[in-house]
């Protein structure tokens, strides 16, 4: 918090900032992210030039995204996970997204204590961020927040969300390996609805093979690995593997981080590593666009302006949604003109 | 087929159009959705006309929205369903919303025989649309082909969606109850991953209550009805119903149609119907702003010839997406302000 204010305070020194960031100094790193998640204009400037700046510097980490439903035990997997990673000489970022019930409005995630071996670990660094309604779950910033990441060293980033369907086809646009954790669950195996997210996945973990679950979560991985099976083959020529873990008894962490490096090395090969990061690039790039056009339309004055009105007037049926759209883009795109013409 | 070829090459008398749809002509109906379903330039102004002139006649169905996952036998029910509400003296209408899987590409739903006996029936209009990329998975024109249908004189409008998470949030922008088909599953009633769509809901079917499935029909009835007790009371001040149903026996069809109809008084006593409606109506004027934004700026010469360059230059890291797409957004405002401008 005490950073937070400062930063909005003083001018900020990107190229020291930039510079910072690179001699993996975390708190340069906060600052960072906290500036570039920042709202305001002034901000937005100055995130841009040090983007810029760190942008030679990164691309370098293993991205991981890691989902799974409520209740499945990702936090303690990462953490068990993150602790493997650690032994085998690795530092490591958690970029944990907070998606907020659609109704209650609530945080799902909130508990203060999660992670808090990670937290507290000097080779691994925990920043949760509250989703955004943009982009699909995830905080508006989350691509840049790795990216600043990875200028800052580590060697692995992991993006973590709740697996609630949208946010998961917004992570895998983020990420190289895409992981599901399941529950060895009764009856749910094959549910349609988890079809799309396990058509997306690049690998899973059966949560919890501990304390007696261990047939179940067997039983679980061979059922999953079959209906992996009869999906059609993925354009990455990559059958995904199923695991059994006990984040509990440590088990089956060394297992997904082979699994993980098989997957990298056979993509790296194929040159489907390279192709998926550039199809990824192009994405946000368009992801970028859309963003921008809503927030300079939605921001400019006309619009702001009558905003009211015209919400009131479709509200009660005075004028077809289509209609009101289409009237207010018009007069907008008259009066960015007579903004921007030089001549007046 | 050979309706949509004619539209297409003769001049459509809008206001005769609009006066064949107002007297209930199937084959006009079907006419006009295909037009506001079309993506052409020509089409979209006359769809435009035409739906300023049926929007006087709009609003009086109910709309209803149904999802469930595939294998919760959303079809039968819906045949079931509807039966018994033709037997009621309704007119019903049914818009499928066909999606796709996002690898594969394939079709889900796609099986030609579905709903035959409605589709075979005059009481009922029955029309699968393909769901696009955009707006939550619904087709672009979801609304739009509903407001056709309310024009056309059906009481019920139905809106028939897979349980894929996303389109349903769109859906319970569409309708004034949504309806949530359930399985008696095994071990499945509280997934959290379930946990957002039933927040929506406003009543939950039990389906294939049939064939000695009966006692885990009212097992999973209880399950659920103490699930949504659970919840944060919603701001409408309903509680979901839970009903078991079988779409063979055809049990469990009116005890849905009075769970809706209840629902529909209490809300209309409350307030709620209307300014849900309202709501709704905002909702859909800033999502036509976002589409147009949209398709405006991808449409536009200046961009659609940069374009490759630039997707080209992301790909390849030599620019960061951020900064790529800021500088087209750049370019593009000069280029409006140029063509626009009166005094060239």
């Amino acid at each position: 918090m005490a950073a937070k204010m400062r930063i909005r305070k003083r001018k900020i020194d990107v190229n020291q900032l930039a510079d910072r960031i690179l001699a993996k100094d975390r708190v340069a790193l906060s600052q960072a992210i906290t500036l570039v998640e920042s709202t305001l204009k002034s901000d937005n400037l100055i995130a841009r030039q040090l983007l810029e700046k760190i942008m030679p510097h990164t691309g370098k980490s293993l991205r991981i995204g890691i989902t799974g439903v409520p209740g499945v035990g990702k936090s303690t997997f990462i953490e068990s996970f993150g602790e493997t990673l650690i032994n085998k000489g690795k530092r490591i970022a958690i970029l944990a997204i907070d998606p907020s019930s659609q109704r209650t409005r609530g945080s799902i995630l909130g508990d203060k204590t999660r992670m808090e071996t990670l937290a507290n670990n000097d080779q691994a660094y925990v920043r949760p961020s509250a989703a955004g309604s943009a982009l699909g779950g995830l905080h508006a910033r989350t691509r840049e927040t790795m990216l600043l990441c990875e200028a800052a060293g580590f060697d692995v980033v992991m993006i973590e969300t709740v697996g609630v369907g949208q946010s998961e086809v917004a992570v895998s646009q983020l990420v190289d390996f895409f992981l599901l954790l399941m529950l060895a669950g009764a009856g749910d195996e094959l549910q349609g609805i988890k079809r799309g997210i396990m058509e997306m996945c690049d690998g899973m973990v059966i949560t919890k093979a501990d304390s007696g679950n261990e047939d179940r979560a067997k039983m679980a991985k061979n059922q999953y690995q079959n209906a992996l099976h009869m999906f059609p083959a993925s354009e990455k020529g990559w059958l995904p593997k199923v695991i059994t873990a006990s984040s509990y008894n440590k088990t089956g962490m060394t297992e997904t981080w082979e699994m993980i490096c098989e997957f990298v090395e056979e993509m790296r090969t194929s040159g489907w590593f390279n192709h998926n990061r550039q199809s990824q690039n192009k994405h946000w790039m368009h992801e970028w666009i859309i963003q921008e056009l809503k927030s300079q339309f939605y921001t400019h004055p006309i619009v702001a302006q009558q905003m009211e009105t015209l919400e009131e007037e479709v509200m009660t049926d005075k004028r077809l949604p289509i209609m009101a759209a289409m009237e207010l883009l018009e007069q907008y795109h008259q009066e960015i003109q007579l903004a921007d013409d030089p001549k007046t």
